[in-house]
């Protein structure tokens, strides 16, 4: 766990480590990014990257400033189990969105995926170990990866309509209803029956 | 209609009229650029700009290199009626991006989206008026807008995770087990209940 009480003099070695780190990970993907050779490039001891960030998954966390934490939040989505896990994810999916300013340095690491296959290396490794693979771990289904991909891809094309571009009246409806319209998708892509032709109206 | 035979000396006016073109989408959005504005700063007569690309909508889809012209695909997959449609859009969809190239201007433009406000907008406005109003105007449903725009997020989000980041196994699925999967949540969008919790397995 990181500590969250900092001395002052510790700022510059940490943002030290959060450089090196966003150079490691874009460089050489989230994959191939290691602890020590973050720490080597920062010029600091291993063990200090580990006691003031944690993991190689939450040190990403901070040096791409993500804004949520997959550690926290996925094993709180699943511990309720399978009924009504459509709903309690794209509710989160929401509100985390919600929150986040047009700013942020994660929509320069979406946009940064659009074109640089580095990025997309990065953002694909991230997304399929510390979501996907957690997501996939929990649930007793066929084609659980397949699965996953399938509620990624939903959830990030709401963010993308709702959020960044912006299209009325999916960007002004309040947040319930879209979950109301879009939690179905994401519980059939996650328990539903995927091969079956289903055009019902 | 755009003229298709071009004679030698053609091809310099039609350059400048496409700069221009991109020049005004981009600064005032698509909705506020106008053909005769576009004329002018290309140095040309408005009844060329006609001659050469058709209306307004024709000219953004040639000067942004749109991979599809809406006004040829959207008709198309409208006309056999409601019956299906989520499956033809989904196989359309899927079937275009399977040929954009990563370094199509198209993808430039998604990416522009997501860090400057202007483009946000002329996306957004084109979306708006190009696709979703011709969906909507065939629909005979309630909330039609909110239902196209619900389809354009799972779109959207399956070209970015299929296509652009590329995560497995979505990327790599055949084209018809991906509009197995994706189809009912698009005719769903379009001509289910969506104001039904609906979280059956």
């Amino acid at each position: 766990m990181p500590r969250t009480g900092r001395r002052p003099g510790e700022s510059g070695t940490q943002q030290a480590i959060l450089d090196a780190a966003r150079a490691a990970f874009t460089g050489t993907g989230y994959d191939g990014a290691t602890v020590r050779g973050i720490a080597r490039e920062a010029g600091v001891d291993p063990a200090l990257v580990h006691h003031y960030f944690g993991n190689k998954e939450h040190l990403f966390v901070e040096a791409m400033q993500l804004p949520f934490d997959p550690a926290v939040i996925i094993p709180a989505l699943l511990a309720p189990g399978i009924d009504g896990i459509g709903e309690r994810i794209t509710r989160m999916f929401l509100t985390v969105w919600g929150s986040v300013e047009r700013n942020n340095p994660f929509i320069g690491l979406l946009r940064g995926a659009m074109t640089h296959e580095r990025s997309a290396t990065m953002l694909r490794e991230f997304v399929t170990k510390a979501i996907i693979g957690r997501v996939t771990a929990a649930l007793d289904v066929e084609q659980p990866q397949l699965r996953a991909n399938l509620v990624a891809s939903q959830l990030i094309g709401l963010a993308f309509t709702r959020y960044i571009i912006r299209i009325e009246p999916l960007a002004s409806t309040p947040t319930e209803d879209v979950v109301t319209a879009v939690a179905p998708t994401v519980q059939r892509y996650l328990t539903g029956d995927l091969s079956a032709a289903d055009s019902r109206a």
